[in-house]
């Protein structure tokens, strides 16, 4: 389905879809600054130690990329990944979720902010400035956590909204209902949500539902660079549509 | 001062210290079993959160590329890194701190085992099935830890050990005493004791002290590459005293 809404906005639009068509006027998001988050955050426990995800941040740099080949000015907040910078994409790179927030509050505004870095909901309350150590009795103290910066939420109640605001959502049970509610609550546009049951994080195809006020699309399974150039199609269909 | 033994060693045998020289007889580990584990463990939370640490595996790395150019059969029991496996290195991938000791058990026995690898201390109490989720209260609840499994400790008491053990220690304060006392805690021979107080972890430098029953050598500070050559040279010198 998602293709034929892709085939179709064509039919509409000839030269859209065609990000290496030449004369930049042509292309679907040419004039737009897009803003991308992507990858992992870590949350240093003491200079050694760290908490992270499997996020690889090969999702959100397929986005850039096709957001760029499709003529948008994209800048792209990346938390720790090893990945090459995708041609013609600003790249700004952080560590934690507070950096990753400073960083995208320095990129706004944007006319799209796609929010796809997967963003540590908890930090450790207290950073050690040494490394700790075993003490030897063989007990282990627990780890207080602290709520990071809600960076979706956050984006979505700024002065400096984007136009269109996506966020991601990385699930292993219950995939659309959660996206459902996580879009309401976190006030973004759109919900992708990627359902990484089958250990997909880190992998190179994503299985994804494209969650909107109208409703829910279910996309077949794909690689993340078709993902990615799906999504940028749609954000353009959008913004053309939303001008008219 | 390393500089100094292992240019005398040297006079003692030309050939030595010469990974290159032809004839696999004249090499210095030719006909040695060497075992390094090399990298960070990364210990699961949930199916997407984990705990890690900042080892790059690029000493470890080094030390089994050399130990091969040396003539020894290496292998190289490796945690989560993006390395290329050095050439002739046997290498097998593990994630966990139990991971690691069970590769490493397998693996035995070794004349000589090199335990360069940041296993983490602790592990998460209980491994989520799904990923946790916050629960809206801002409430975050600590995360218990569990003590892993000291994998230096244990190839010291077993009856496999390796003739020459050799542990390293990443420390950021009282880095000397702080092998010494790990020395004889774990029952290693020798200890490299790594000074990360300037961020050296993940770098391509480091600032070694070498901790034996005799003493303790302060390296100058060195690329990864020449600290591994120099161990390996103290390696196979070692080796030959024991067998005169």
């Amino acid at each position: 389905a998602i293709w034929q809404a892709i085939s179709s906005f064509g039919t509409a639009d000839p030269l859209a879809g065609q990000p290496d068509f030449a004369g930049e006027n042509h292309r679907s998001l040419h004039g737009r600054h897009v803003l991308v988050t992507a990858g992992p955050t870590h949350e240093p426990i003491d200079p050694v130690r760290y908490i992270a995800n499997r996020s690889s941040g090969k999702q959100g740099f397929a986005i850039a990329a096709a957001a760029a080949a499709a003529g948008a000015r994209v800048t792209l907040v990346a938390g720790p990944v090893h990945l090459e910078t995708p041609p013609g994409v600003d790249r700004y790179d952080v560590e934690s979720a507070r950096e990753m927030l400073d960083a995208v509050n320095g990129a706004l505004p944007a006319d799209v902010a796609i929010m796809v870095a997967a963003v540590a909901d908890w930090r450790a309350a207290d950073t050690a400035g040494q490394k700790i150590k075993k003490d030897g009795s063989g007990e282990v103290p627990p780890l207080s956590l602290a709520e990071n910066p809600d960076i979706l939420k956050s984006v979505a109640a700024s002065p400096a909204r984007p136009h269109l605001l996506i966020g991601f959502a990385a699930e292993t049970h219950d995939v659309v209902a959660h996206a459902q509610a996580k879009r309401t609550r976190k006030g973004a546009d759109w919900i992708v949500a990627n359902d990484v049951s089958g250990d997909v994080m880190g992998g190179d195809a994503n299985t994804v539902h494209l969650v909107t006020a109208s409703g829910v699309e279910d996309w077949q399974p794909m690689p993340k660079g078709e993902v990615a150039h799906a999504l940028v199609e749609r954000i353009a269909s959008h913004c053309m549509k939303e001008e008219r």
